[in-house]
């Protein structure tokens, strides 16, 4: 399985992923899921990867190739990001085509999804989910994030601090504490985890942590937010109640 | 959708359930989920209910034609917790078995997923999850509770917050907020939502919540967590960003 989360926000983007893959529960292995392409002071993207293995890395191979060979469409010379998504859409598409039908033949999937990320030159930096179908969507205001793999334990706290002024280092922190809930709920998300930040206008990344699974850091983060949302949870309103209900389902 | 969770701690159980049920989008409907047997000083049971509905409401009312024709295993005799989820998984096993070959042939599921908890006597208290084929498992120290349905998004707030000396009261707090992590994420569970509170060796129900979706105290309990949680995401511990790697990843 996989987690990866795309934060955007009005500083800029944040991006977060584990690196633990699966075929089953008894073939684990790590591989990074962060990719980066870009020239400073020209453009900068960061993908993240979830889904067929062999999928994904024949997509990031096709990228470089493309980009080496110059080919006419190709991320540093693509004119925006929803370009730059379109493109990558085309790219994962005919990777999963290559195969499937061997694949899906054997009772396998080869989809994979994306989600893109970056700036090129003066536009405003864009955040995208790219789907296995090769269609693509962007954040928006009310919905500043993406995550792709295991979504759900990891939501809650992205949906209740996250807004369009949440500075890049407490979203950065937001999307580890995102990352330890769905280590927690799913074993097949594991570290090590990869945080990389894009300030707006920066046209270069401006910080990069690698964290293992006995990072310091990550186990002072996971003891101080379980202490913090206990401690809320003690604090939380209290209510009054009532009695005991009449009615068909009580007995 | 559902979700339902129940969670067993050293001072007793506390049940929570949403109320919605969806066949699609476009069909939507309010129907309780929880259930209770009992007589006061003798045994008190509670059932939480997802899945197919026309299976749960089937397996309930075969449980109070049960009770009242005084059948040789029905839920006022049993002597046990386990004894009680073994006869309710037959009985759910017996309902789904009844239309289930139609059922699945038009592309659907009869399954039935439960949650059972209560006091006989002077036995402790038990809370066990009842599988639509019937079998059955109990919460542990290290997992108090059963959570069906739905199930993601509120969980980590159960595992960060409760453990054997969570007092009831609290424990009814964080369901709640599970419960709204929920209806959060996932727009086919919502209110009104029910909770309910069995103290250890009390034999009767000591308090109920019916909590539709205007209610003042469900409204002030999100606020007060955003606002924790947001103000706890503000003081987590800093960490120094390292530099842009270098590697066959990033280009």
């Amino acid at each position: 399985m996989t987690y990866c989360v795309a934060i955007s926000v009005n500083a800029g983007l944040v991006f977060a992923s584990d690196s633990r893959t699966n075929a089953g529960a008894d073939q684990v292995a790590t591989y990074g899921k962060l990719y980066t392409f870009g020239r400073p002071g020209d453009r900068q993207m960061a993908i993240l990867a979830a889904g067929s293995l062999a999928t994904t890395q024949e997509a990031m191979v096709q990228l470089n190739s493309d980009i080496n060979e110059q080919a006419p469409t190709n991320l540093m010379n693509v004119a925006s990001m929803p370009d730059a998504a379109e493109y990558l859409g085309q790219v994962v598409y005919n990777a999963e085509q290559k195969h499937g039908a061997e694949v899906r033949g054997a009772g396998f999937s080869v989809d994979a999804t994306f989600i893109l990320g970056g700036q090129i030159g003066t536009e405003a930096p864009m955040c995208l989910l790219v789907y296995p179908q090769g269609n693509w969507i962007e954040t928006a205001p009310q919905t500043p994030f993406h995550q792709i793999g295991e979504t759900k334990y990891g939501k809650p706290i992205l949906q209740r601090v996250i807004t369009a002024d949440t500075d890049l280092d407490e979203v950065a922190r937001c999307a580890l504490i995102s990352m330890d809930s769905t280590m927690q709920g799913n074993a097949t998300v594991g570290p090590p985890v990869e945080v990389l930040c894009l300030p707006a206008g920066n046209l270069s990344f401006s910080g990069y942590l690698h964290l293992d699974a006995d990072d310091p850091y990550l186990t002072e983060l996971k003891r101080a937010w379980d202490a913090s949302v206990r401690q809320a949870s003690q604090q939380t309103p209290r209510f009054e109640w009532g009695p005991f209900p009449a009615g068909e389902r009580f007995h």
